[in-house]
């Protein structure tokens, strides 16, 4: 990219009349330079089967380009028109529900033979008009695609022979692998596979969400494939990847692989982050569903939508919008684009609201945009391709996550507990943000873990054995490792290991464990009033030194946290969750030790520091205070000169390394080394 | 009437053994003058198709009428044979819920053709044998029905016959009002219209809702037509309208259309009214459910059920019965009819108790009954015929009802909120209530409303424009309007106007505002501690005064409470909730702004004063204390004369205006004016 | 039995791989003298219709036989294979959620004929394998076996065929005994019988559940007679009862009867207890179930499953599962088993662990049980065949408890409560095993209650008339009952009685009550501060001492507690619960009145003394600690010797009457009396 892009979904079709002109007019107002158009209303574009009316496309596309907007088409395949669904209804997703009813979005069988054929050809005659535009830089694939539970006969039908496949079409495999002489569960001949929906067996249920991620990556691929066909070499093909939603972007999506589809589908990477404001603004989230989305191909990134009011509880504060947006940037943005550009006047998302309220009008929100729109352009040459150069990475995974679904941690014989895989992920994230530690994600698969001098291990319950060892031998070759409680205690099909846990690390650890429990009122040693949390690992040192043990009768022969020294590396074990400050006191000691300890972690939240490198080389620091109260840091970086401070661009002061900056209310100040 | 009405259901049908005489010699010595009887037990008159036996109720006319009790005849159509559903399933109404099952009242579609059919010739079979019988004052129309979410396919080919019409064959039309541009849901040919239950569009869901409650109405006035044409012209017709239920009688009925049902089908106004007692008895719940019931038809009505005993929970403490009965006799009750005489001994209501317990005993409930059943028979001259006449209306609306239903005002992306009209109605009216201002209820179509001097509009979400300017012109008349957040935000069909808010009427209010936020920790200017609650709109002042704002850094410069001269009238516009002391007092300033404030006002809850004017246009006082604790109250009228204190009627002691009356626990005390 | 048997369930089928010797070895050398095989692995031993494969067993039987381990043998019917379900998939259970889904245990509808028939064939084929194996000591029949909720067309045309017989084909009678006049619910044509599952009416619920039961009996009566015909003499016949789940066995089973199941097809009765364990282990799940079990044959038992690490938070503290042990010994147990050996690697029941962890590595719990193996050992001629001489019984009832699931005691207007059957003996049931009252569970229509000087009867809500006359007789002829709230309310039909409160026990008791509420604030009279709790009967004395009355303005004329000396005997009655403090203290006193009271009782929990007597007519005492505090108590028996002391056994040292006991952390010490 060659500017920083400030974008808007912009939806012509749902507007309560034709303002086209006053759209744009307040768009270039505000500095929007890119819009993302088409990628909701398949039914306006064929209102009945095989009558095509692209007209308002067109229309936006004329305007666009006069303009000067550029245009992200998205195809509009993720809410499909009535008629597809009374003309065939099981192009509607069987679930664990049951059967589907038409009426929200995203409820489709995405194997669905009728969807797929109608799907491709509305795509087709979307691109023969879109073809040839200028103003077009790119598309989007469909929408937060997932699997959408879809279970019906056809998909059970596919998932069995995916098995025969897995199992080299030996039942007796898969029963030992799945373990299904449990409660009479074998199925000793393929066409007695029972409906999938009612098993009890988490080895299966898990091998049935990763056969359904796989289905995305296949439908996302086929999309790819089709615009191929049509897209300019400088055409970008991008997707809007979500995340685990808990009312916000909360952490690693369960029901697709975005490593997966990135690699196979798209050309950019591309997500939506959703994240609380108001005084529950952080900047947590921003970074996590940046990082993670930089990492897909270690390269800049497409925000494809962010709230610009969202709902009611989201309003933001003065200033919150542009340090939102810089905090986007200060990841390894690309784009920023809310969504949307209006408040919708009916339906289910009148209250996700837009840029603009329902009255159009100018209002505190918008016009804060028009100053980031302002300082995007001004600040473009500056801010373009940022890079990052992370030491420390976290490994992540779909196949721990599900498993961890099907075995919540505190599940009990009262029923299924609540905490799973993103609770202990994002428990580790938040500790490293809030310390001022920026990370990388990788897959438990990833073949150069050595790029990174501390790699960041939690809960990774399924790991398969070549994945474990390769850890084991990146502590070997000189790594740190760090992991905890969970780790390896299951094969990549949900079989619990029957060895020393965790599996193939207890030796890097210098550990093993036979038993756990839940702690209740059971304190660190040696703290004040730290307490195991959640989960706690009887772990019996095996050569490791203990860092912190139980002060609990019960439990006081067995290590909380051991470190072991392991061929030129550390490994290190956290055997329970603790508070996020006593994990960052954990965490900022294993820093020191490997000497990737930095000045910036004297720094912490609220003061986020966030640093990139330019494509002259050169550090660019961002400094965000995420609180209304004033705060001050010592600036980490080397001699430099403000890029922005006190919401002004280029104000050319110098920064002396070391200084002390005073940040203001949701403050983001930029500094870039001399 | 000529007489104050006491009354109970009576239900031989359900006696463990025959009692009749018994319980006519025990409701005689309770001063029990009508008893409502047979509307629950289709089964037991037609016990196999065309099989009538009318045995039971024929015995007990006889015996009813021999002992001077009048009788209320229900139609038996609430709950339904076996047999009949055996014949056609479809009988039980398709619900959201899916297909329904046997067992529970109420769960029919009360459009069935079967149903209709059946219902009628027991209806017609009933009515033969009741005709000529002297005993019989009137008739009621089935019970408390509602159209029990019906969504079978018959249901919604109506549905879109009547959306046909609506929109003049249009589907763009509808497309239009509705959005359905949004997720691809249009319908460009009326055979793709999908199944509705599965909408996640308000504006189709709503009007779905406005649609069945137009069923409800048909479905009363066909029976109406049945019974007038065997009713004598001394016969009333009524129906038991039932309250929006959270427990108890809470407020305005989401499944039905009051306003409409009495005037197409009843000749007098009925309802039921079921609310809290022991130390929650406040008379919120009688006033509310009174006043609202009077309304309706501007004139005295039935309360045809409510609690004697009820669920254990209610058992009333000493005096609460007999205080109960005189609250509803306050708001213009001219019938007060327990349900039900005996508690019964199998099913479902087992523990709502009535006048008698299980052992048919005299229990202190029924003794205290006795006291009632005397008073009223006393004061029947001096209470019958008691007429209101409020300065106060409140608009209330079904279709407001309906859209906040599809768009809580505390949802947020975590999932729909829990908040909805009737918490906004009921805030405002018991704000009013504890006061002591009495109130009407008006439609938001209200042609005269120049009736009161003071209207006031909580949350009057979905109005037409109609309405609205009338509301306008209210003002512009000289009236004063008090109206709040959420108040005309959007059209009759949920969609959100796109102009300044609260559309029209911002002109009036002088205001606007674009934006809005749920409050968190942000206090009211001016106040001690008083904080904005739920939901709060950054409002602008265009004209008006601000008579509150808000104590936040963020939201500092928006108006929390305005007021505004427009035409010969006053506006007053409340942009958030408030404590309802709070609101309070901002009423008690509008009312002294309007001309309106009363002495009683001086008085509050505990203390609750009703007025009301008897046949000779006297003002008739009540004084009620809703407490244990003895509480004092300085009379407000002009001299009098007392009807009834300390549990003594008639007891002709002069009272003075301004004289302090000394009113024991859980009290009820009536002066009239000489 | 010759010997304190000392067990685990045994998978060999689930193993990961094959260890069988080993386990083995580790099995003697922890003192496991006995492993139930077999009852989960149809699937594997039938993999396809009619091919058998035993060899697992036969394998497992051949090495235990060698080891000198007996065996248990479950029929595997408790959960179907797959191809079962493939070949008719109406062998799944129709419940109120509708059609089955394969996947869980314990889904059948145990009515099936199909599923009869294959379960048939492969119990047949497994016991003819069984035949003549020594190691075979007995036989369990299926495992926790309910009725799952089966509620299909042939469940119901059964249940039909049932009511028909009850009521002598009157459909009339039908309708009195349950009230079906009530919202025209009549069935006046067997014909027209609908969906039992919809039904609103307690009466036919409750039945229904009662004939549910009732197929569970006979379910296990035709499995019993299918083993008879392969068992010798010498080989015991057995079932795993199991108790209300609440997370840990709770209570009274809903779903069967516990004492039919025992009369007609057991020769041993056996149980499950799973308890929590670490700061919540009290020893009074092991005491309610094991009084349970014992009582229904009134001999020993066998706790056929307990856990021993279960889920991780019942992870044992060290000296947990010895305490667990011997409490199951003192209540009666013949055999301690453990679910499960060793820990599963796949599936639902993962965190369920064994003896053995996932690592099969000796763990702290499994070294625990080599000292529970060898003291079992060591005192097996002293503890074998203890029994058990109570002065006290408790009625308990699976009718009441059916009735009070359809009509919880907390239930109002807002929706149904949450307190039941249950609720009320664990209260009654807990205060006295923690005051050292030791009981034994008796049937409503038990003949000969003279056996007990006391007999305590909570919330008895169904009852007929002969089981209540004959508890009249008890109190005439010189017993002292305590019966509670909600007792003799309805008949055996769950038809509210319409008479004195409560019917029949009314004269006996001295009291009657018309009225009822919940409490609110309500003090017990001459009480520093207890409240009367949950649910408040107006009981008005009629010749009894009225012990307790109400704090309360609106109450305080009312009974609390009272006693009447009626006959030779004395009846006390319980209008409302009380703390569990409260409860003790009127129970003390009653005791003393009875003459029955006990020094022990000057012991109290976490103290608990249990007693048994020995074959040769010598006093057992096993006094236990609940606490990880050490305590004292003084020794109630008469000069004894040590059986036990810290965790030695035959200490051979003498213990005088009266003599303070020191009782370590988790501490059980055993001494006989001399």
């Amino acid at each position: 990219m060659n500017k920083l892009l400030y974008g808007v979904a912009y939806y012509y079709e749902y507007l309560p009349y034709d303002r086209l002109d006053e759209d744009i007019k307040m768009m270039k107002a505000a500095g929007i330079n890119v819009v993302r158009i088409a990628e909701s209303t398949w039914s306006t574009y064929e209102k009945q089967e095989g009558q095509f009316d692209f007209s308002t496309v067109i229309k936006v596309l004329d305007a666009m380009e006069e303009a000067g907007i550029d245009v992200i088409i998205g195809t509009p395949t993720y809410a499909v028109p009535s008629w597809l669904v009374k003309m065939d209804p099981t192009v509607l997703a069987v679930t664990h529900q049951g059967e589907g009813v038409y009426g929200a979005r995203q409820i489709m069988d995405i194997t669905n033979p009728n969807y797929l054929k109608y799907g491709e050809r509305v795509i087709r005659k979307l691109l023969e008009v879109c073809r040839d535009r200028k103003c077009i830089i790119g598309f989007q694939l469909d929408n937060e695609t997932k699997y959408y539970d879809t279970a019906g006969p056809n998909v059970q039908a596919a998932f069995v022979e995916y098995l025969k496949e897995k199992f080299n079409g030996s039942t007796d495999a898969m029963n030992a692998a799945f373990g299904l002489d449990y409660w009479s569960n074998r199925v000793d001949n393929w066409e007695d596979f029972p409906d999938v929906r009612g098993t009890i067996n988490g080895s299966l249920g898990a091998e049935f969400d990763k056969f359904r991620r796989g289905l995305v990556t296949e439908f996302l691929t086929w999309q790819s494939n089709i615009v191929k066909e049509y897209a300019r070499p400088d055409q970008f093909i991008t997707h809007n990847l979500d995340f685990e939603w808990r009312g916000y972007s909360y952490g690693v999506q369960p029901a697709n692989n975005h490593f997966e589809i990135a690699k196979e589908a798209l050309t950019v990477a591309g997500c939506d982050i959703y994240h609380p404001t108001q005084d529950e603004l952080t900047g947590a989230e921003i970074a996590f569903g940046g990082d993670m989305t930089r990492s897909l191909k270690q390269n800049n990134y497409f925000v494809l939508e962010t709230e610009a009011q969202g709902y009611p509880c989201w309003t933001p504060y003065p200033g919150q919008l542009r340090q939102q947006a810089f905090s986007h940037v200060a990841s390894g943005a690309a784009l920023v684009e809310y969504w949307h550009w209006h408040s919708i006047h009916n339906s289910f998302e009148t209250y996700w609201r837009g840029l603009l309220s329902h009255d159009f009008k100018e209002n505190h929100v918008y016009c804060e945009a028009k100053t980031i729109g302002r300082d995007f352009a001004a600040l473009s040459p500056a801010l373009c391709n940022l890079k990052k150069e992370n030491k420390v990475a976290m490994v992540v995974s779909n196949d721990a996550l599900s498993a961890l679904d099907w075995f919540r941690i505190d599940t009990t014989a009262e029923g299924p507990g609540k905490t799973g895989y993103n609770d202990v992920v994002r428990w580790m994230y938040d500790a490293l943000y809030k310390m001022n530690v920026e990370v990388d994600f990788i897959e438990p698969s990833c073949k150069d873990m050595d790029r990174y001098q501390m790699v960041i291990v939690p809960a990774l319950y399924a790991a398969c054995e070549a994945d474990l060892q390769r850890m084991k031998q990146y502590v070997a070759d000189g790594g740190y490792l760090i992991t905890t409680f969970k780790t390896a205690y299951t094969d990549e099909n949900v079989k619990v290991y029957h060895d020393a846990f965790p599996h193939v690390l207890s030796e890097c650890l210098g550990i093993s464990y036979s038993n756990f429990t839940f702690p209740k009122n059971v304190k660190l040693s040696g703290t004040a009033d730290e307490q195991a949390e959640l989960f706690m690992e009887l772990v019996k040192p095996e050569g490791a030194d203990v860092l912190v043990s139980y002060d609990h009768y019960a439990w006081k022969d067995y290590a909380a946290v051991t470190r072991n020294h392991y061929g030129k590396g550390i490994a290190q074990y956290l055997g329970c969750k603790t508070s996020e400050k006593y994990l960052q006191k954990l965490l900022a000691d294993a820093m020191k030790e490997a000497g990737i300890a930095d000045t910036v972690q004297n720094t912490e939240f609220p003061v986020i520091v966030r640093r990139m490198k330019d494509e002259n080389g050169k550090r660019v620091w961002f400094y965000f205070n995420y609180s209304h109260t004033p705060a001050e840091a010592v600036y980490a970086g080397a001699d430099g000169v403000y890029l922005m401070k006190e919401d002004q661009t280029f104000p050319g002061i110098n920064v002396a390394a070391g200084e002390k900056l005073a940040l203001g209310s949701w403050d983001v100040q930029i500094i870039r080394e001399k």
